[in-house]
């Protein structure tokens, strides 16, 4: 056994695990805009026209030269010639000349030389064919400029986005209708241990049901990979190796979980070795649940040997998987950790030099949140299922103390 | 004009618009547990047997009665006649007489009255058939026992809870392969505007392509909605009724998305007055952007005329769609809002009894981050584009100033 003598910080190990990776190795792929939600960027976007179109109304009222309204007041107004109409989504044929009004609604085009807009609450209409003005306006007064939010052949969407819903609606606007990005990277990921069956079956005395492979699935899928499962091996060195070939070369990353005894951690590791090199960069990282965890880039490709216990295999996957695969993905707006801040209930010790992952309860108590530590005998999945989240003790604390008000990373 | 008489504020609205509805009238559908990432959970699900199934171990060690250990010490060790290796996944034979031990593995089954299991650390083999103890270990130390996780016929997950994959994980240990949710509430969504176009269309003088469509499509599919486009409708009644009726029909939630013009808001409130009695509740809601919304109960369902700008429209649909959403599905857990805290770099000026949302970026600098607040003449949707999340400004408060801390929602 060679883990555990060298245990690096999460931090640390994750860099590590980047410098060996090859870099771009995920496909590029044209889809659909209306399908890119969560997805990231492969090249900048930029636009082909600028935005406004053409110059455009911000209110309803009356489009005028602002000349004709200076000096305009409640008390002394000014009387314009009411030429016509804008129509609504209708190119305007009108040209303006000195004297003259024209009414126009929010977003109506302006009519040529027209340089600004009056609202319809500083007019009074007196007739069919002429507008009093009570006010006068600025040039470009509620008026939106050719290229004022955006202009021709500027970066819209830089390479290294994910597409959230303001991104699908910012291309809309612009008409781009497929865009590039990287393709979701195949995780397969492999079960094992005797005592591990699919969830579908009736357990018998000794066996428990697979439940990592659908947790990682779960949140693979939520970070943006593809999770390919490649099923439960047995405690059996040549099929796992078997296995362990086949996703390597099918997948983009390889993820093993692995029952929890030193047995099958060591094999887990041997599986790996045989993958290619450098082989295992960090056997054991600095933190606890999850201080098994093995980190190994083989022929270019990440491969990550996961815990067997459901919470330690959590806790890891959130650590090490999800940020494996933002940096697959390119994803350059990375750093976002929403929290919650809550007020802790109780003491949790931990030891110094040690990063602590707990499992907490959020409650509410009018408009604050209080956060209740679990403690289980053992890290139950069912203790993850009755929690809202997780909070971080850092390496440098020995724990934290009721009262202190701590940041809650929620649950996936 | 009825509307902007009596302006009420988002909470209120919401509140109003929930009282006004009908009960549960999202079917129950039967899904795959896999399947059922961000649905909410319409029945309470309850454990057909214990968790654990049988009494594991723990760790690696040997099974033992922890009366054989009492008083072995490092200096005066016992010893226990090695009797053979419990087998991960198998049903133990076994059972344990006084002065005997087992070889066990992590998660292992206990050989009948076996009480203990004393870690590998703390042990020596002697010979194949006999080990020596050094340490004394309490009855039940590092034994799971039947049920400490989850007891039989216990609520695991209650209705109204959101699967997250931990729950998925949680199900799949106990073999519960399908689930009861409430159904994805159909959301009707009618764009209505003469100078709106498909998103794929070139654009002539005078019009702009359709962006909220599809921005609230995005966004309602994100919380758990199913979004059903109605196209986009011209600036005319008649059309409007009719699209109106049929969407109202077909769907359980009607939204309108209508230009910003005053008569365009008019002909919105028209329609929603022909789909059913109560209609009408709130013509106008107390913050900016956003003003100009409508929200309505027309026969049970709800309907919701959202204003024509994006930005407007964005956070909105934040504040009334989003809360329906989980209301409809109901969702227990609805109250987290995970924000992240930022240092604001800018005065940001608001009025007073008016709840303010403004774009920000976020920037970290150290471990730090700060807001940008993001000012544009016109609500572009490329100002939702280049922010990172919104700050809310309450409306017992005039502005927040450079240098406060605010929170910030990130833009979904």
């Amino acid at each position: 056994m060679t883990e555990f003598l060298n245990l690096l910080s999460p931090q640390d190990a994750i860099k590590l695990l980047e410098k060996n990776l090859a870099k771009d190795f995920l496909q590029i792929v044209m889809i659909p805009t209306i399908e890119s939600l969560g997805k990231v960027v492969a090249r900048d976007i930029r636009s082909l026209h600028p935005l406004p179109y053409f110059p455009r109304s911000m209110v309803d009222g009356y489009a005028v030269y602002s000349s004709d309204t200076f000096g305009a007041s409640d008390s002394l107004p000014t009387y314009l010639a009411l030429i016509g109409e804008v129509q609504m989504g209708k190119n305007t044929n009108y040209v303006h000349a000195l004297g003259q009004a024209f009414l126009i609604h929010t977003g109506g085009m302006l009519p040529s030389n027209s340089d600004a807009v009056i609202m319809v609450e500083d007019t009074q209409k007196v007739d069919t064919d002429e507008v009093e003005i009570r006010k006068a306006v600025a040039p470009g007064e509620n008026v939106l400029g050719i290229g004022e939010e955006i202009g021709k052949d500027e970066v819209v969407i830089p390479a290294g986005v994910k597409m959230r819903s303001v991104e699908i609606g910012g291309l809309m606007a612009l008409g781009i209708m497929d865009l590039a990005v990287r393709a979701s990277p195949k995780i397969g990921i492999i079960s094992s241990g005797d005592e591990i069956v699919q969830p579908n079956q009736e357990l018998r005395n000794g066996q428990v049901r697979d439940v990592n492979s659908y947790l990682l699935s779960a949140l693979v899928t939520q970070w943006g990979g593809d999770p390919i499962p490649y099923g439960i091996v047995p405690d059996n060195l040549n099929d796992l190796l078997v296995v362990a070939k086949r996703a390597h070369a099918e997948c983009d990353v390889v993820i093993f979980t692995a029952g929890s005894s030193v047995s099958m951690r060591d094999m887990t590791a041997e599986a790996i070795k045989s993958l290619g090199k450098p082989g295992v960069l960090a056997h054991g990282v600095n933190i606890r649940p999850g201080k098994p965890t093995i980190l190994a880039v083989c022929s270019g490709k990440p491969v990550i040997g996961l815990p067997g216990n459901p919470v330690s295999a959590y806790v890891t996957a959130k650590l090490f998987v999800a940020p494996l695969i933002r940096y697959l993905l390119g994803l350059k707006n990375e750093g976002f950790q929403p929290t919650i801040r809550a007020e802790l209930q109780a003491n949790v010790p931990s030891q110094a030099g040690r990063e602590d992952w707990v499992p907490v309860k959020l409650e509410k108590f009018g408009n604050d949140w209080k956060a209740i530590p679990i403690f289980t005998k053992s890290n139950f999945i069912f203790s993850l299922v009755s929690s809202s989240g997780l909070m971080c003790i850092p390496a440098d604390h020995t724990g934290a103390e009721a009262g202190e008000f701590v940041d809650v990373f929620l649950c996936d």
